[in-house]
């Protein structure tokens, strides 16, 4: 009987882990930022797929820069388990990917007459990832130039310091994000800088005392 | 030694049942439609996280419309079961829901000083859903006034007809999802009222004979 337990807790010993490896907690989402062995990241191939955060049309952060000759639309998209994290939480985990996708504007479409819609091509990829691993200090820029992979966009260079001065919070744009706005809020996680920015924005002009 | 092989089969018997049921295959998707007990369609209340398709600027399919005064931004928004069925075959399946979103736009937010950016206001959101079981056809549409649940909008109504003529596939306005219509064209699925209005509106004028 003695032998017949022992022989009983190997079976259940041998089945047991072979049922909590059909289901394993992971250490590193599937959606996590991934390199080439020299260091440059790979095109998230799936990114339409993750969540979307908004859209803009035409936008410039340069009061001195020329309209646009053609319309473009950006489409921004967060990785699922980051967009997760920050719901919960209103901080960005490491891992974090913000993609920024441009895409042609264009009018009379199909039955559309009035206004803009999106086109079939891609005129630019970027991505913000907060990766402590692969740069010191957390978020860095990749610009990718087709579907392979992008090498870091090194500082210094005008899109870490716009962000780091201009981003309501953790040096991303979310003022921009409407859904996470209100999260931001409710976190108390906006940015001191951004708060004194839209404060001097928005406050009456002094003139005419 | 028989009596502990049956011992043992009914031990290996009594696990693997159990691993089967920790982990079903789902009959209807987790993000199917989802009905009030009088038929009114429920809000979806995590819709901003499905699969985004496009979004637009104050669209117009009437020729006749006037200019808007307030530009809209609509986001649209499909649930990703269906997403994943239309990527593989190009057909929409039975529980397919497309969100339109309409979202204020906002031009001088923040740092952003040209162009448009979406704001915290969304001013309307209506659902195409595919579902036979609540509509003869399959197809129908939904307007919520709020995050509570909406009536079918009944035939005859602008969106059936509008749809039923115009849309690229199957009733739906694929045209305007630029990464769906890859598929689409991938997989023959172009509507022939489709095909025949977009070479109506590309073939150069036979004038001047």
């Amino acid at each position: 009987m003695t032998r017949w337990l022992m022989l009983m807790s190997f079976v259940l010993a041998g089945v047991q882990p072979a049922v909590k490896k059909a289901i394993p907690a992971p250490a590193v989402p599937a959606d996590a930022p991934s390199y080439t062995a020299d260091g440059q990241m790979k095109f998230p191939a799936d990114y339409r797929e993750w969540v979307f955060l908004t859209s803009g049309l035409d936008m410039s952060y340069n009061p001195k820069a020329t309209a646009a000759t053609h319309s473009v639309f950006n489409n921004i998209f967060v990785n699922p388990s980051a967009y997760r994290v920050f719901v919960k939480t209103g901080t960005w985990p490491e891992g974090t990917m913000i993609m920024l996708e441009h895409r042609g504007a264009e009018g009379n479409h199909s039955i559309n007459v009035r206004g803009l819609t999106q086109a079939q091509d891609v005129t630019g990829t970027e991505i913000h990832v907060k990766d402590s691993a692969h740069m010191k200090g957390g978020w860095a820029f990749y610009n990718f130039k087709d579907t392979g992979s992008a090498k870091l966009i090194e500082r210094p260079a005008a899109c870490y310091t716009c962000h780091e001065e201009h981003a309501a919070v953790d040096t991303t744009f979310v003022q921009f994000y409407p859904t996470l706005m209100d999260v931001a809020k409710a976190k108390g996680v906006l940015s001191a800088a951004y708060l004194k920015e839209i404060e001097a924005k928005t406050a009456p002009a002094e003139g005419g005392k």
